[in-house]
């Protein structure tokens, strides 16, 4: 990995998950970088994403404080003075403006963060930083993930720039975030770049890539308190236009996106859905969305089924308009459905042995119509359950 | 149960359900009956409810012929003839017409109804109707069910006039019916009436009710290709105003969807979410659906966990607009959350104990609006899995 130039990063084990390991990342800009944010359209907002989104308006930030093991979310004004007194902390000791300090965190809903944890290793944290240690960075925002989620892009064009960004998520993963900001384990993510680019530009970029990847995948259905994504540009190499960055933003995002449905508490599969044939992308993405969210799927795919029926059921009450006698579904290059009615046993007998796979995709035309879209999910299994049904104990 | 007046039963066991049992059902009105029906709202609609909303228009109906075992949908022309083909030789051994005779059907999709094992057995079945072999045909409906949904109520008022009510349903529970007919395990119901009315008065009784009950109840989210409920009236007893019989449907309509979550597939609980204080009941309804199919409330309530974090979060992501701070959860009658937050450990531990049994009641109260609703849920644990990870094999 190459890292941009300008930003330096750290992580540190504070006490805050209970089963131990890294779970304070700082990741700190050399000089004010410009920055964007978008935020979870759930309208329960945790007190680090209240004042993320307030500050991320001027456009400038010096730095990025995360923790895991606590979403510090329905905590009321102790949670908001807690994720106060963190950064008013951090700034004190970067000299820079609390308000130049950008608060994230995940875990578990309705516990207060303990922010003297925190707030006594600043010193500590800070003497961590460098360019190299990303992977603290990477590591400390995790929680019920099993691996940490990278990836970076060169710029396209002549900026020179790249692009480094860092991913947590594996359940509560339903992402649905926004710029206008209306929005638990929660998906985070954090980018950074070198590029110059105005704020306008990066708020843009970073928009536009979340729809296409992050607004694009689901794990659970369940629409986190706390998703946060943050992009800071630096400006230490060349000027990059907003679709370069885009572009760049699209591929490390892509890239995470998948990692973190790989990644889904307890699944076995990435799936990718593709859906074709509707009348607008929109449309697509309403039966994708649909589909990914029904367990009548999710647990067919568990147990390696090649069940369309559940499928077509589930595009049938997306509340989109299809003429079901059209629709054609294939697992990867073997159709299954064809003017929509079942092909016949030995093509399902293939398909169930393509489903074994880790990674596999469904295809779904709906008719003639150019709306279509890529969509991630997963399935649900024994291992589900067992994760999420003890998952406070 | 004392069966309404003018009105007989039958079951059989044709062959259609791999572990065999009673798999098709008949009721007959002595004479023709006035009929009303609310259909799936799912755009993929089977044979027999594409067939059962038409027929249901001209309000008169003299038998409804049912198999389990077999959903017939998806099926194409085949499964349109085959369930054509039932009908009309059952219409020929009562001497009354095709159009009189409604259809239902409950099983796998995609598997054409094997129309020869009914038709061959038509006669037997006849030779069997009696005004006292309604549980047969309460059985004779049943799929993943653990038991047959029987209930019966005397209509209000004067008329003397009584609903013996029948349903069947555990899976690919998430009804959404509708009279103006825009619509697998599937939720079926057959109620009969003594009472005197009129086929408009039957229609809006049966649509009101269902909103109510039916369509305020979730097991897995997933609205089925086949969800119908028919309505027959006599007229043999005295006549009925339409408030009664709303009332009366209501009462049977509500038992039998209890009993549906309760007999939700692998479902350990029967929860009852009270929704209040929202602007409308419509957006409480909204609200109450989106906690009923979240997988993360679904698996905390697998786990006996009073995770209220999950409870609020999923509210949150309903789209529906209110003051999270002003939040007030209950479990039963113990409180865990007042003013957005938690109220702590002791409660939550009074709270848990609750949780143990198979029924109890989430109370959640999000402002001072006048919209309240009632609503039932289940919860998601690994029987869940189990049943609907291997369902076809």
């Amino acid at each position: 990995m190459i890292v941009p130039k300008g930003f330096r990063f750290a992580g540190l084990a504070c006490g805050l998950k209970k089963r131990g390991g890294l779970d304070v990342g700082l990741l700190v800009a050399d000089e004010l970088a410009t920055a964007a944010g978008v935020f979870t359209r759930n309208l329960v907002k945790a007190a680090p994403v209240l004042v993320a989104m307030e500050r991320i308006k001027a456009g400038r930030t010096r730095a990025i404080l995360v923790n895991s093991g606590c979403a510090n979310a329905c905590t009321g004004e102790p949670g908001m003075n807690a994720t106060l007194s963190t950064t008013r902390a951090l700034a004190e000791a970067l000299h820079c403006q609390a308000e130049e300090i950008l608060p994230a965190s995940t875990g578990v809903i309705g516990e207060v963060l303990r922010a003297p944890l925190i707030v006594s290793r600043v010193p500590e944290l800070i003497g961590m930083l460098s360019p190299s240690n990303y992977e603290a960075f990477a590591q400390s925002i995790l929680t019920t993930d099993r691996w940490p989620k990278v990836a970076e892009v060169e710029v396209g064009g002549l900026s020179g720039a790249r692009v480094l960004a860092m991913a947590k998520g594996a359940g509560m993963i339903h992402p649905d975030l926004s710029g206008d900001g209306l929005p638990h384990a929660t998906m985070l993510a954090f980018a950074v770049t070198d590029a110059i680019c105005s704020q306008a530009t990066l708020a843009r970029a970073l928009e536009r890539a979340t729809e296409k990847t992050f607004n694009a995948c689901s794990v659970d259905g369940d629409t986190s308190t706390n998703d946060s994504i943050f992009v800071l540009a630096s400006g230490k190499a060349g000027a990059a236009s907003e679709s370069e960055l885009e572009a760049a933003f699209v591929t490390v995002f892509s890239k995470l996106a998948q990692s973190i449905v790989a990644d889904g508490e307890g699944s076995e599969h990435l799936v990718e859905l593709q859906v074709s044939g509707l009348a607008s992308e929109a449309e697509a993405l309403q039966v994708a969305k649909t589909i990914a969210t029904s367990l009548l799927v999710k647990t067919a795919l568990a147990g390696k089924d090649p069940n369309w029926g559940r499928i077509l059921a589930a595009a049938g009450r997306a509340r989109v308009k299809f003429d079901p006698n059209l629709a054609r579904i294939a697992i990867d290059d073997i159709g299954i459905v064809e003017n929509g009615v079942g092909i016949g046993s030995a093509a399902e007998a293939r398909a169930k042995e393509l489903m074994q796979a880790p990674t596999f995709s469904i295809r779904l035309s709906l008719g003639t119509g150019p709306g279509h879209c890529r969509y991630f999910m997963t399935d649900l299994g024994h291992q589900y359950v067992d994760v999420n049904a003890g998952y406070r104990s």
